[in-house]
């Protein structure tokens, strides 16, 4: 199983492709970001946003795609901006496919470190242990992205997968 | 010129699209909505929305398109669901142009009415007189459209228009 993780937002969209055998052993295949300048239009932004996750997935042909839950930080102009932006990459993934989940940053922690108050890095110390890396994947977007797609291959072994689906 | 109006929203999104000549005399060519079931599954319901948009854009090849800035109100939940439909609408209409134009409420009821504080009745009594109809546009959600592209027809003819296009 090919598992896309999505760590949403306007400037910098992480991502983190995995692979999952039967055994649960996971293997990194690519991580990275999508980068928007924001010196373009907000629109052509969300287009390059849709472009990239579309290319991905025309890539890596994944079975299902994670995305990490919005974070409802203060800056209601930050969050509704946020919030346009992943409605970009969602509708991208939604023209490929219907496997999609998301979680929330405690269920991330909760799956990649086993307890949901950890620390960022002890999130990215626990993918670099289970990935077997060299390095921490940088920057902390696509940790993130990679963190999510762990998550998900392990919540699909779980009775709680169908709970997880973006309703 | 013709204009395409958007009201976005997750259950609704509203249309108008009208044609100014060049004395600004304007003319209703459609409107209506988009409907999304709120039993589909969420990406389903932006991509139902990016793909309704697509095909307005392509039945009436508006010059510009002018959207409604998101008004925020006290539910978080909403108002990031809403935020993330206009994403998926914004991305539609970035894949056909770079005519696009934002304003807000305030931007709107001055534009048609002539003061910033007039009601939705008032607002929509002034859409049906200056197009020369016979019936307010329904349901409301459409006649916002229709009177954010009066909004911009009438912005187009003024020296404020480079400071709305969406940026």
């Amino acid at each position: 199983m090919i598992v896309l993780g999505i760590d949403p937002g306007l400037a910098t969209v992480g991502y983190g492709v995995i692979s999952c055998d039967e055994k649960v052993k996971l293997k990194l295949i690519d991580y990275g970001t999508i980068l928007t300048d924001a010196k373009e239009q907000f629109p052509i932004r969300l287009k390059q946003i849709n472009h990239g996750i579309i290319q991905l997935i025309d890539m890596y042909r994944p079975d299902s795609i994670a995305f990490e839950e919005l974070f409802f930080n203060k800056n209601v102009t930050t969050a509704i901006n946020v919030a346009q932006a992943r409605g970009a990459a969602l509708v991208a993934a939604s023209e490929r496919t219907e496997q999609l989940y998301e979680y929330t940053p405690l269920q991330i922690k909760q799956a990649v470190v086993g307890y949901g108050r950890a620390d960022k890095n002890q999130v990215q110390m626990m993918v670099k242990t289970i990935l077997s890396l060299k390095d921490i994947p940088k920057p902390d977007d696509a940790a993130d992205a990679v963190a999510v797609a762990i998550c998900h291959a392990h919540s699909a072994h779980t009775a709680g997968l169908l709970n997880t689906k973006i309703k």
